[in-house]
């Protein structure tokens, strides 16, 4: 493939526009967004009216006069169409690790017969740690962790297990699951399913609904574009929702916050998973970043996406040098989510490297590369000098003065 | 007193110039300062800069060039002084009842060999359903919630009690606690203190070193002026840092996130109290905000607390009318924190009244009016307006109008 042939792929990509939407730093290829999505142009107009009339001005009746309280539902309900959801069902709160202990504590106690919490060796650390941490507090008769290998789910599904937690994309490699076989296996034995929805939410096209999942945490600032540390989302299926009680029961998940009842009553529909007041400042660029999604379709974005990552995966067969990095992802792109991972001994070396000369990609401990593409507003030239650049540091090993670099850091 | 005798408060006032530091609303009286802090001018030219080149130009690496992954530390230690705390003890992250969960926990396990959590019948409603939460989950032989009226608390500290919850300034009335008084009588009983200091960090003088507390939480958008649900803090004394254990074990809390370990390993110090990924821009928008509180030293603002509240007293002894309002908070101003609160069976329309005459106070239920004296910005004269619109509204009878509004918003 030859420049040419990639700009015309640009030129017929009908989310080409969407990028005019984002501010990007000139000069840099930003493939990193399964880490921290782009800035959404209108999240600096919309936030400094929040800031100068909404907080500045208009004060305490902002939470009425400008609809504050209605936030969290009203922000859902812009993520809903994003992961197949139907109204009612998803709220924005919290970050990821919180909602994902209300979830668990919510599903160990419908399945309260059974103790085993189920997952991969490999899920992402802060999953583990959040179960651990029930774990810990209501004591093992109650909440066991099982680790198993990916490829030993299924035979893992036994009538012990209250739930199974798995993330759909694995943050390493983006290998994404199967959540509708990996749901109804589940289902078949009774257990209950969290979905973590990190990698996937806005990388393809999720179907919570139609796979008929239980319940889903996600968060807001890798292909939500929310910003550093958005708020983050929670699905709770309907079917579930008067039966469920979880125990991060504040204010905000009261029936009515403002009647300053001395007892708790938990609202009876997805509010009842808000706890404490949520930072208005935080989900108002949430929302408005969300805005961006309008008229998006998610077959689009996976079409791009597949693209993008083929591409990639072309170029670099045209690079002989680059066949020291090994893909670490699955070929088939229909086992992918959006990102390419590829281990290499000086993987960090050369991913500083590559910053350095302005294509951002990330490491991932202890020797992966990964390359995000975000199909809102990654384009097909972006890839071409992506892998220019990674040719040159390879070929030319550019990267062995970061290596000395890592390695005086680490003496 | 007349209006040039209240000038000349103005005049003398140390603080005075701080309220250049703050957007107010032209021809507006703000006395809710104690429910949404005013905008600190900087935090518009922050946030901007925090969008702009922060996120939206140097992206994924601002967690290290702009030290965002430090961001809950060092907000932690801008509020410690606040509250009389040495450094090491305080952190920024999620809201205050998340962390009141955190800190319950903490204490029950330190303490688990008793099962009381002791608090006040009219304690800030979601600091008691966040006991029942705990309570729910654990069951009642681990956690059992106790209310009494704030005057029994002595006699109620016994020996199954095994931690104290207050509030050392009460929502509603202003009252405050002894807390130096009631954590001696607690821990003379083996019994651990919780203080939430929502209504009192940068209304007055905490000390919580001083008075040898275990744990406080706090919110960061009254008083220290955050923006509207800013991220709260929590406070765990350095004696406790290494015997506590809190349940919410996610990322943020690992004594290395990065290393991406399959096993939770908290923190030793108080980074093991944060959880998930924080929000960057609502933590820049408090954390820029606290530097309105250089060189402030907390007595002078008790005093200028202390003098606007007796002001608006003297103020209303002046206007017959106002004798229809009865004091809910206590006389002696040594015993309240920065707020008055009236209660009138027409409270609520009152209180619409005043707003839209651009007095803005608040109500609370079932039959009070809040009036909050923040020191960095209201003025003396500010006190004098808010007098003579509310002698208006009363005389007037000018409440009635909206007393039918909210009859028809009812029916």
């Amino acid at each position: 493939m030859n420049l040419d042939e990639i700009r015309a792929l640009d030129k017929t990509d009908p989310l080409a526009d969407k990028r005019l939407e984002f501010d990007l730093p000139k000069d840099v290829v930003y493939l990193d967004g399964n880490s921290l999505g782009a800035l959404p142009r209108a999240v600096k107009t919309h936030l400094s009216q929040v800031l100068c009339q909404q907080w500045g001005n208009d004060l305490i009746k902002s939470w009425n006069d400008h609809q504050w309280i209605d936030l969290p539902v009203k922000v859902g309900e812009k993520i809903a169409p994003i992961i197949g959801a139907a109204s009612g069902q998803v709220i924005c709160c919290d970050s990821t690790s919180v909602n994902l202990f209300k979830l668990l504590c919510s599903a160990l106690t419908l399945n309260s017969d059974r103790n085993v919490v189920l997952s991969t060796e490999d899920n992402f650390p802060t999953d583990l740690y959040m179960v651990q941490g029930v774990s810990d507090l209501l004591g093992e008769d109650l909440c066991h962790l099982q680790l198993v290998d990916e490829k030993d789910i299924q035979q893992n599904l036994t009538e012990s297990v209250a739930v199974l937690l798995l993330t759909q994309v694995n943050f390493r490699t983006g290998k994404s699951l199967d959540m509708a076989k990996l749901t109804q296996l589940a289902h078949d034995k009774g257990i209950l399913v969290i979905w973590d929805l990190a990698h996937s939410a806005g990388a393809l096209p999720v179907e919570l609904d139609q796979c008929e999942a239980d319940f889903a945490v996600g968060c807001g600032y890798k292909y939500l574009n929310g910003g550093p540390g958005a708020p983050a989302f929670l699905y709770v299926a309907t079917r579930h929702q008067e039966f469920v009680k979880q125990p991060l029961s504040g204010w905000m998940g009261h029936t009515n916050p403002f009647a300053f009842d001395t007892h708790y009553q938990a609202s009876s529909n997805i509010n009842q998973f808000q706890c404490g007041t949520p930072s208005v400042i935080a989900m108002s660029a949430l929302d408005v970043a969300l805005d961006v999604w309008r008229n998006v379709d998610m077959l689009t974005i996976q079409t791009k996406s597949v693209a993008l990552s083929q591409v990639f995966l072309r170029l670099m067969q045209q690079h002989q040098p680059l066949d020291d990095l090994t893909l670490c992802s699955p070929v088939d792109a229909k086992q992918r989510g959006s990102q390419l991972a590829f281990s290499h001994n000086d993987a960090y070396a050369i991913c500083q490297a590559l910053i350095e000369k302005g294509v951002i990609a990330d490491f991932r401990a202890p020797n992966m590369i990964r390359f995000g593409f975000t199909p809102l507003y990654t384009s097909f030239e972006d890839v071409w000098r992506a892998i220019n650049t990674l040719r040159d540091v390879v070929e030319s090993k550019l990267y062995q003065a970061q290596r000395f670099k890592v390695a005086a850091k680490v003496t």
